[in-house]
C-alpha cells in the first residue's frame, strides 16, 4: 500500500470478494486493453498479434501514472493509448500506427466497462443461484413451519417459514433473471470521433459487428456514445439486485434481535467488549449495501440525459457509481450466499412467539368459525369482548370464560393451534419451488393454477 | 378549488395531460373500488353485483373525508372499508359482510395501484408509439443532412441530423419495451392479513386467480407485500423513460440555443417582457422531469428492503413517489410528443455551423487520405502544422498555402467538403429504422449484420 | 373534488396538517398574488393599492386555468400576469401597467416560493419546539429507567430511557436550529429578465431593498436567478428534519414490537381485520417521510447546477420537490408532536428485557471490577467462561457456580443489577437538557463541561 | 498496484489531489491509530506513550490484512485493536490493557471519519478562498464588461461578465461558509459499548472531555452514535459545494462552446483524434462531480435514520459515500481552482453575440424609453411590430424604418447599444465583491442597502 492506495479499508463488504477483483483498477486496466486488442485485431492480422501480445498483461503498464495523466483530457484512455503506442512500436514499429486506429477513447472505455461488468455479473449470477439453491431447500424444509407473521412490527396472523424463505427466493430468482437479461445484452462501443464510424470508411458497419464479436460483448444496434441504455440498464438491474438482497438481511435482522430469536447468523459478528453478542453482521453489510445502490442507480439512470454526440459530464460521472454499484451488489450476492447457507433457524423460538399474544393472532379465525354458529353479530361481539379481555388481563383468548362455556374444548384447542391456521402458505411454498433457476419470466403465474389442495388439518 | 386542493399550479408539465387525469385522486379512489368489487365478485355472484354497483362511481365517496380519515391507521383503505360496507349495507345489508372480506388493506391499495400504473402505462405506450413514427419520419427524411458531431461541447467531426434523430428514436423505443414488459407483469394483490390467505380457507389460490382475472391483472406467484417487484420495476422503467426522454429534451435545448439555431420548438413559449424570446419550454419541462424521476425511483427501488410481512413505512413511502413518476414521465411523454411533431429543422444552419472551425473538423479525414499519399509521419506533420496555423488565424484549413501546393485543388475541395465525411451514418439510420415499433428486443443487435453499403460520395 | 383535483388520498402523513394548507396551491396563488402587489407598491403607491387590493383573495382567480396555460411558457406566472393584469385594468385602467413591471416570471415564482417556505417553517417550528418540551420532560422524567441498550439488533449494555429521549430531543433541536438558520435568511427574488434589474432603470437596488422589505422576506445580496443558494438550503434542512424525526420513528418502531413491547403509540392504528393490533401508524407514517425527503432533497441540491442565467430545466425542477419536501417534513413535525406527547413507556417491559440474556448485558462490568482483584488473565478467562456456560445453558449469569464460590453473594447482587450500570447516562440527560431550546449552538459542547457527578449507586 | 488496489484509474478529477491524499486508506488507517493513541493519552500517561508510539506510523500496520479481516464483525476497528494490543504488548506487556480502554470500535471509526474530514475541509477551504480571491480579480476586471444575458438558452437581455462572475463567487463563498461551519462542529466520537460511558466508571463525562481535547476535535454533548447530525451535515455541506462548483462548471461549457466561444480554458483538454480541439476538460470533471455528490449526500441524510444505541446498516452504509463525497468536491474544489485561474475570456466575443439578434435584446430597453414619447399603446404596437420584422428577416431591429422615420439616429444608437443597457450590474458586481471570504452571513443582503448609483452611461 502506497500513501494514496485504497485497499478496502472501508469497504469490509467486498474486500477480498470475487466482485472486488474483477472490477479493479487492474481489472479495469486489463480490460482497456483488452479492447484495444480486439480493436487492432479486426484491422490488421500481424498489427492485432502484436497488439495482443503487448496487452495480454495489465501489469506491464503503470496504473497509477495513466490515473494522473488522465485529469489533462478526461479520461485515463487518453495516456493510455500514448503508452500502448509506444509499447507497440517498441516491438513492432509499423504496428503502431493500429494501435487505437479509427477510435475515440469512448469507444474503449465503454467496451471496458461493459468487459468489467460482465465479469461481474457473471460471478453474481453464481452465487444468485447458490442462494436459491439454499433458500428452496429451506424454504421446502419449512413449509410447515409457523411463525408469527408481523405486520407493522406486530403480530397479525400466522405464517410458516417456509413461506417467508419462498419468498426471498423468488425475490432472488427475479434479481438473477434482471441481471441476466442486462449481462446478455451488453454491448461493444463503437463509433469513432462522433458514433458515425467515419475513420473507418466504408468498413464501418463491418467492423463494428467484428470488434463485438472479438470482444465477446453483444454488437450493438447503434454505438451508444449518448444512448446510455447498457448504463442505465444496469443501474437499474443492480439497485434491483441489492434491495432484493436487502429484503433478506432486514428480516434476519428483526428476526435475530435478542428478544425475538427467530434465526441467528451461524458465524455471528463477535464483540471484544461484549463477548455474549453475536451481531448479525453480514445482514447489516448487506443492508449497508441496500442503502447504497438505489442514488448510485439515479446517478446512471440520470446519465442518460446525455446531450450532443459526447457529453460533458453525465458520461464521466457514470464511472465511478457503476464500478461501486457492482462492488456493492457482488459484495451483497456473496455474503447473502454465505448469510444463508449458514443461517440457523430456531422453530421452537418460533412457536414460542406465536403464544405471545395469547391466542389474540388468531381472532380472525375464532370469528370466522363462529360466525356460522352463533351468527356473524353475537360471533363478533363474543369475539371482541373476548379479545378485549385477554389483552387487558394478559390471558389467552382460548381459556376466555365466556368462551370455554360456549364451545367444547376441543374445537377451542383446535381453533387456538397457529400451527392450524395457515392458510394457504404450503400450497405457496410448493408454487414457488415449481419456479425453476434461471427459466425466464418473472414473479407473475400468469397460467390459472391447478386447484391445489390446502394444509388442512 | 378548496383551500387544499391542489390543482397543478406548480405542474405545467403534467397539468391537463391524461397521465393527471390517469392518476388523479379520483382515478386512484376508483381503482380501489374496482379493486374492492372484483373482490366481492370473486367471492359471491349477488354480493359482488351489489359492491359493482355501489362501486360504480368514485363520486359517490368523500375523498377528502377517506384522505384525513386514513391517517389513524396509515392508509386510505380503513376508512373506505367503512363507507363501503355502509353504503352497501343501505342497498343489500346482507351483502355489507362480502365486503372487503377476506383481503387487507394492502391487497386494495397495491391493487388499486397497478390498476393506475397499468392505465397510465397504457397511455404514455401510445405517445411513445407516436414519437416512435415521428422520429422514425425524421431520421429517415434527415438521413444525409449534415450537422456538426459535438463532443464536449466542442465540434468534433460532421454526423447527420438523421442519425441524431434515429438515436433519440432507437432510445424511445427501449423505453417503450421496458415499459411494456413492465405492464404486462403488473399484478394483482391479494394475501389477507399476512400473506397466506388464510381467511379464504381453502380457497386462497382458486381465488387469487379469479381475483386477478376480474380485475385483469396478472396472477402473482405469491403474494407480494413484501416481495416488491412490480414496485421497484415501475421506478426503474419510468426513471428510464424519463431519462431517454430529457436526452432528446437536452440535444434540443442545445441546438435551439440563440447561437446555435439548428432546431426550433415550433411553438415555443413566449415571453412578455421579451417579444423576440422563442424559449424552449416544453424541451425545458421534459428536462425537468428527467431531473426528478431518477431520484423517486430510488425510493421505489428502496422500497425492496421492505421487513416483515407488511413494513413499517417503506410501503407506505411508495405511494407519492409513484404517482409522481408516472405523472411526470407520462407528461413527458406527452409532450415530447408534441415537441418532435413539431419541431422545426434548419438544414441551412447546420450547414453554416459545420465550417464555423474553417475545416479543422475534417483533420482526422485529411490525415487519412494524405497518409497513404505522403507517408504517415510527413501527412501526420503536414496536418497539425497546417491546422494550428488555421486555428491561429481563424483561416480555412482546406487554403493553407503548404496543403494547396501540394494537393489538387479538386481533391482538396472534396476533402473539405463536410456533408462528405458522414461515415456509416446513412447506414446506421437505415438499421436503426429497420427496428420496429413494439417488436421484442434491445439496443442491441445480435445477429451478424449483412453487410451495408456505406453512403459513398 | 373534481376529476383531476388532488385531496391528499395518498398522503396521509399530511393531508389535514397545517403544512398541507401552508402549501396548497391557493396559498402558493396567493403567495404570487402577494409578490406582484408588493412589487406594485414599491413602484407606485396608487396602482400598489389597487393591485393589492385586486390580489387580496387567490379565490378571485382560475388556479386550475392557470395551471392549464402554464405549459406553453413553461411557468404559472406568465398567465398570472394576464389575468392580473386583466383584473387591475377593469378597476384602474392606468394602473395595469405597474403590474409585474420590471420584473419577469422567475421573481415572482421564487419570491411565491419563498413565501410558501416560510410559512411552512414557521408551523414546523412550533411543532419541533412542542415536541422537544415533551421530550424534555420524558427524558427528565425517565433519566434512571434502565432498559437494554441495543447495538446491531443485540442487547448490548443497559442504557435509560432517559437518555435515549435526550438524544432525541438533541436531535430535534439540530433540526430546529437548521430550518430556523434558513427561515432567516430566505429571500426575496428580483432581477428582471437577466438579473441585472436593467427596467428599473437606476432605481434597481433601492427597488430590490424596498420590495424585500415589501414581503417581509430577506434583501439578497444579488438577484439569485441562478444562485440557489436558499433552495440547496431548504432541501438540505428539510432531510435534516425527516431523519431527525426518523430516528425517534425508527426507535418507536423498534420498541414497540410485539416481543419487545416497551413503547406503544397512545393512539395506534387499529385493524378491522385483527381487533388486538396497536399499529404504530404515526411511526410508520413519520419513517415514511424519512425515506422520501433526502432524495427530494438531492433534487434540489442538484439544482444549483443552474447555466446561464435562467436555466433550462433545473429552475422548474425544484417547485415539485420542494412543495413535497415541504409538506413530508411538516406533515412528519406534527405527527411527531403527537406520537411523542401521547407516547405510552413501559418501565417494567424494559426491566423485563433487561434479564432476558441472563446477565450477559453485564460482562463488561463484572470484568472490570473483577480484574483489580483476580488479575486480568484470570480475571477474563473466568468471566468467558462463565458467559459461556450462562448463554448455553440459558442460566443468569450471576448464579454461575464458579463465580458463586468465589465471590460473595452481594457483591455478585450488586455487580448484577443492570440499573445499577448507567454509566454517565443519567448525567448525560442533565447535560443535554442545559441546551435551551431555540438557543444558537448545535449538538457540540465546546466549552469544557463543569464536572457533574457521576450517577452513583 | 496489487490485482487489488485502486489506484484512482477511474477518477481523473481526484487522482493526485490533495483529497485524495487526505482520505486513502492509509490516512484513515492513520486517523483510527491517532484516536486510539489520544484515547490511550487521556487514561494513562505512560501507556499513552506507548500507543502514541506505536501509531506513530500506519505504514506498520497491514492495511489490507485489515481490510479482509474487517468482514467478520463488520468493521475494521475489531481486527485493528487486535493488532494494535499485539504491537503494544510487544513493547510494554502491562501497557496493552489501555488499549481501546472502554471504547467501542464506532468510538474509533467515527473519530477517524471525522479527523479525515477535518482535514479534508481544510485543504478544500484554502481552494475554495484561492478560487473566491481570483473570481473577485475576475468580476472587479469585468465589471463593464457587456455579454449576452440568456434564459431558458435564449438571448434575453444584456448583463456583464462581471456580474456571473461575482455570482460564482458568491456561491463559492456560500460553499465556504457552510463547510466552515460543519468543520468547526466535528466532534470528536466517545461512548462506549452503547453510549453510556459505562466502561468509565465516574470519569465518563471528563475522560470525554479530555478526549476530544486531545484529538482536536469538538466536544460533542452527547455520545452520537445514532445522532449523525455531524455526518447529516457534512453530506449536505459537500453536496452544496459541489453543486455551487458545478454551476461554474456548466456556465464555462456553455460559453467555451464552439459556437459561443466566450470562454475557453487555459489549457482544456486535447483529443489524439481531432487536434483542433480544446476540450473544456476540466469543466467537464467539475460537472461529474456535480452529479455524483447529492445522491451519496441522500444517503448520509438517510443514515440519521439509526435505530437503537447503534444500527444495523445506517452507519455501515456512511463511510464509502461520505469519502467519496469528500473526494469528489475536493478534487472539484481544486480543479476550480485551476480552472478559474486559468480561465480565457473572449470580451469581443461576447460583444459581436450580443448583436447576433439584431438588437432585439434590446425591445424591453426600447419599449420603456418610448413609452413618455408616444404613449404605451402606440410604442407597444410600434416596437412589436418592428420586432416582428426584424425577426423575419434577419435584419436590425434599430435600423427598423418605422423606427428611424421617428426617432433621431442618435437616439436609436444610444438605445441600440447592449453596452449600455446593463441596469445595475455593475453596482450589483461592486455590492458583492463588498462581502469579505471567510466572513460570517450568508448570501442575504439584510440592512438596508445605501442607495447606490446606477451605472449611468
Amino acid at each position: 500500500m502506497t500513501s494514496t492506495d485504497d485497499v478496502g479499508l472501508l469497504a469490509p463488504l467486498w474486500a477480498g470478494s470475487p466482485a472486488e477483483t474483477a472490477t479493479s483498477d487492474r481489472a479495469f486496466l486489463q480490460a482497456m486493453l483488452d479492447a484495444e486488442a480486439a480493436l487492432a485485431r479486426v484491422q490488421d492480422q500481424a498489427a492485432g498479434e502484436t497488439v495482443t501480445a503487448v496487452t495480454s498483461s495489465a501489469a506491464r503498464f503503470d496504473a497509477r501514472s495513466l490515473a494522473l495523466r488522465a485529469q489533462a483530457g478526461g479520461n485515463p484512455v487518453i495516456p493510455l493509448v500514448a503508452d500502448l503506442t509506444a509499447a507497440v512500436a517498441e516491438r513492432v514499429p509499423e504496428h503502431a500506427e493500429f494501435v487505437h486506429r479509427g477510435a475515440t477513447s469512448q469507444d474503449i472505455l465503454d467496451s471496458a466497462l461493459m468487459l468489467m461488468a460482465a465479469r461481474a455479473l457473471d460471478l453474481m449470477a453464481a452465487d444468485l443461484a447458490h442462494t436459491a439453491d439454499v433458500l428452496g431447500t429451506l424454504a421446502a424444509g419449512h413449509r410447515h413451519t409457523p411463525m408469527p407473521g408481523r405486520t407493522l412490527t406486530q403480530h397479525a396472523v400466522p405464517t410458516t417459514f417456509g413461506l417467508k424463505a419462498a419468498g426471498w427466493r423468488a425475490l432472488v430468482l427475479d434479481a438473477q433473471e434482471r441481471l441476466a437479461r442486462v449481462r446478455a445484452s451488453l454491448p461493444a462501443q463503437l463509433g469513432g470521433a462522433a458514433g458515425t464510424l467515419a475513420a473507418f470508411g466504408d468498413q464501418g458497419l463491418s467492423l463494428l459487428a467484428a470488434y463485438a464479436r472479438e470482444t465477446g460483448l453483444a454488437e450493438p444496434e447503434l454505438p451508444w456514445h449518448v444512448l446510455r441504455t447498457p448504463i442505465a440498464d444496469l443501474g437499474a438491474a443492480l439497485a434491483f439486485c441489492a434491495g432484493a438482497l436487502g429484503k433478506i438481511a432486514a428480516d434476519v435482522l428483526v428476526l435475530s434481535r435478542t428478544e425475538v430469536g427467530e434465526l441467528a447468523e451461524g458465524s455471528g459478528g463477535g464483540s471484544s467488549a461484549m463477548p455474549h453478542k453475536n451481531n448479525p453482521a453480514r445482514a447489516t453489510l448487506i443492508a449497508s449495501a441496500a442503502r447504497q445502490v438505489p442514488p448510485l442507480a439515479s446517478v446512471l439512470l440520470g446519465s442518460l440525459v446525455a446531450e450532443d454526440e459526447r457529453p460533458a459530464g453525465a458520461w464521466h460521472a457514470e464511472w465511478l457509481p457503476l464500478r461501486e454499484a457492482l462492488r456493492l451488489t457482488g459484495g451483497a450476492a456473496r455474503a447473502t450466499t454465505v448469510l444463508c447457507s449458514d443461517l440457523v433457524v430456531h422453530p421452537d423460538r418460533m412457536r414460542a412467539d406465536l403464544d405471545l399474544t395469547g391466542g389474540l393472532m388468531l381472532t380472525e379465525r375464532l370469528l370466522t368459525e363462529l360466525q356460522p354458529m352463533l351468527g356473524r353479530a353475537v360471533a363478533r361481539r363474543l369475539v371482541t369482548e373476548a379479545a378485549r379481555r385477554a389483552s387487558r388481563q394478559g390471558t389467552d383468548l382460548f381459556r376466555d370464560p365466556e368462551l370455554t362455556t360456549r364451545l367444547p374444548a376441543e374445537t377451542l384447542a383446535r381453533l387456538g393451534d397457529a400451527s392450524r391456521y395457515l392458510g394457504s402458505a404450503p400450497a405457496l411454498v410448493d408454487r414457488a419451488l415449481s419456479r425453476g433457476c434461471g427459466h425466464a419470466g418473472t414473479n407473475t403465474h400468469q397460467a390459472a393454477p391447478a386447484p391445489e389442495s390446502q394444509d388442512a388439518p
